[in-house]
C-alpha cells in the first residue's frame, strides 16, 4: 500500500524544489534566517531561526499551496478544491486559491478558532463547519468529493506540495551553506520530509531532527515499530503537531533516514512559546516554537554546531498565549539547565 | 539654528533612498506588506501592515544603520562610533557595525532591559551602562566624544540614516502603488519624515499620519505651537515613542506637511499590542502596534481607503506583553466602536 507513495516520492527532489521556487518567487519573498545570540548561549551552539512565521498567512504552508496550484492541470480543479483543516493549511490554500482563481472550499470542525475561520473567509473561500474534530471534518470531505466533484487536496501526499515546502530548505542552504543540523516539527511530515530529501542531495552529512508532541507521537512510534502508525488520539495544544499519523508520502521519505525525534510534553510546548517570545521577540505557535525546546533538550550533542530551527508558523491564539506566559521565564530557569 | 538642518534635509530624497537601497539590499531583504482582513473589517478600509518587525534586530532602524555605515567616510569612524539607546537604535547599530567592521560603543541607562543589553553585546559591541534614563546616557556620550574621539551617531540628524529608513517607503510604493494613507509612529521622527519626503516625490496625494503617545507628544505640541518643542518628560511604556523631542532634521521636513498626529493613551498603546497579536499574530512593541490603534481612532475618515500601517518594531519585553494581555479582547469590544 505504501508502494504508490514511494513512487510519488520520487517526484520530490531538489530539481522539483528549484522549479517550485520559480513559481513561488512571483508570489512571496524568501524568509529570513536570523542568528539569535540568546538561544545560542542557552544551547551552546550557533542557533539560527528560519522565520516561516513571517510568511503571508503566517506559516510555511503557503509555499506548498502556491506550488500545488501552479503545477496542477487546470482541468483537475475546474470544480474547485476541497481542504479540511484546523488552520494553517486552510489559510494557505485559501490565500493561494484566490491568486490562482480556483474556487476553494474549506471544511473546519465546530470548535475551530473563529479568528482563523474569519480570515479564511476573508480570502474568499467557502467555509463549511462540520463535525467534532479534524477527523470528522476530513470524513465529511470524502462525502463532498463524491457528491460535488471537488479535488480533495490531501496536503502531505501531493508531491508538488512537498517540492513547494522544500523551497525553505533551498533558502537555508543558500544563507548558511555550512549548516550542521536542522530541527523541524513533524505534524503531517511534509516539512521534515522535504528538508530531508533536499539535504540528501546537497549535503547528506546534515542531520534533520524531528520534533513531536508526546501526545501525538505517531512518527516516533513508527520509528519504534518499523511501520506506518496511526494513533487513536492526537490531543496536543500544538495544532501543527496534532496529527494522528504522518502522511504516507513523507513517511516513505523519512522512515529510514530520520534517526532522532524529540518528544515534548504539553508543558514543554508552552514553555517553548514563552522562550521564543523572550529570545526572538516573535509570536510562535506551539509547533513553531518546538524546535527551540528540542534544541535545549539535545544541547549535549549540539555543542558548537550550526543549528537551524524552523519556526514553522506563528498562528497562536490568545488563550494559548496566556497559558504559555504562565510559565516562569525560561531564560531565568535555564540557568538550571546548564 | 534649524537652518543647518534644513540644508541637511535636502540630502534626504528619493534619489538618496534609491542609492541606499543598493547598499541595503546586500544585507537585508525587503519586508512583507500584508493585507489583514480583520483590521480591514474593524477600520472599514483596506489595511496593510508593513512588517518592519521582521527585520533582523526586530525593527526598521537597521535600514538606517546599514546606510549610515555604507556612506560615512572611513576616516570619520576610525575611532569607532558611539550610540546612546534604550534598544532598537543600539541593536541596529551594533548589528551593522559588526558587518562594516567598525568598533561600536553603546551607552544604555541603568534600568535598561537586560535581554536587549545581552543581545547588543552578542553583536560584539561594547556596552556601557550609565545614568538613570536615556537622557543621562546621552549626556554621558558628549563626555565620551570629547575624551575618546568617537563619532557620536545622532540617529535622526544623519541624512543618510533617513535615506536608509526611507527604503521601506520604496517597498511600500512598489507593492501597493495606489496607497492612500500611511500611518507611522513618531519617536525621533526619522521614519515619518523619510516616508513624507518620499511620498512628496512619488505621489503628494498620499497622506502621512503620525502617531505619538499622549505622554510624549513633542511633535504634536510643535504643530500646535509652530515651533520645535522639547518636553520635560517622555514617560510612556512605548520605548519607540519615548522621545522628549523629534530630531531637528526630521522636524524641518515634517513641520509644514504633517497635518494629523494621533495621540494614544497608555491604555490604548497596550490595547494596540493586544489587537496586533489577535489580528496579525505578530508581537509588536508599543510603537509598532500604535498605527493600528491610530487607524481605529481615525476610521471615520479612512473608509474605503488603502491604508498602510508601519509595524516599526517587535521588541516587546515580557512585562509589557503581560500588561497588554490584561486588556479584554479588543476584537470583542470593537463591536462597540462601530
Amino acid at each position: 500500500m505504501l508502494k504508490k507513495y514511494e513512487k510519488a516520492g520520487e517526484l520530490v527532489s531538489i530539481k522539483g524544489m528549484l522549479k517550485a521556487r520559480e513559481a513561488i518567487s512571483h508570489y512571496v519573498r524568501p524568509t529570513n534566517l536570523v542568528y539569535y545570540s540568546e538561544i545560542s548561549r542557552l544551547v551552546g551552539c550557533d542557533a539560527f531561526v528560519k522565520h516561516e512565521n513571517h510568511m503571508p498567512t503566517g506559516s510555511f504552508k503557503i509555499r506548498g499551496a502556491i506550488n500545488f496550484f501552479h503545477t496542477i492541470p487546470k482541468q483537475n480543479v475546474e470544480n474547485g478544491v476541497l481542504v479540511s483543516t484546523r488552520g494553517n493549511h486552510g489559510l494557505a490554500m485559501a490565500w493561494a486559491a484566490r491568486w490562482f482563481n480556483v474556487p476553494c472550499t474549506v471544511v473546519v470542525p465546530e470548535n475551530n478558532n473563529p479568528e482563523t475561520n474569519r480570515i479564511i473567509e476573508g480570502f474568499g473561500a467557502e467555509l463549511i463547519v462540520h463535525g467534532q474534530d479534524f477527523y470528522d471534518a476530513q470524513s465529511f470531505c470524502d462525502e463532498l468529493v463524491a457528491s460535488a466533484g471537488y479535488y480533495y487536496v490531501e496536503q502531505g501526499n501531493e508531491p508538488e506540495m512537498l517540492n513547494g515546502v522544500g523551497t525553505m530548505g533551498l533558502e537555508i542552504f543558500e544563507d548558511l551553506s555550512d549548516v550542521d543540523v536542522i530541527i523541524c516539527p513533524i505534524g503531517g511530515g511534509a516539512g521534515c520530509a522535504s528538508l530531508l530529501r533536499l539535504a540528501q542531495a546537497v549535503n547528506p552529512a546534515v542531520e534533520i531532527i524531528g520534533v513531536q508532541a508526546e501526545r501525538a507521537a505517531a512518527f516516533y512510534q513508527s520509528l519504534q515499530q518499523g511501520d506506518w502508525v496511526v494513533i487513536d488520539q492526537a490531543d496536543t495544544i500544538a495544532d501543527g503537531l496534532a496529527a494522528r499519523s504522518v502522511f504516507q508520502l513523507p513517511y516513505t521519505i523519512m522512515k529510514d533516514h530520520i534517526k532522532d525525534v524529540v518528544l515534548l510534553s504539553e508543558e514543554e510546548i508552552l514553555q517553548g512559546i514563552s522562550l521564543a517570545l523572550e529570545t526572538t521577540h516573535n509570536l510562535a505557535e506551539g509547533a513553531g516554537a518546538a524546535p527551540i525546546m528540542a534544541a535545549l533538550k539535545r544541547r549535549d550533542r549540539l555543542q558548537g554546531k550550526k543549528v537551524v530551527l524552523i519556526m514553522t508558523g506563528g498562528n497562536l491564539d490568545r488563550v494559548h498565549l496566556e497559558q504559555a506566559l504562565r510559565y516562569s521565564s525560561p531564560l531565568m530557569s535555564s540557568k538550571d539547565l546548564k
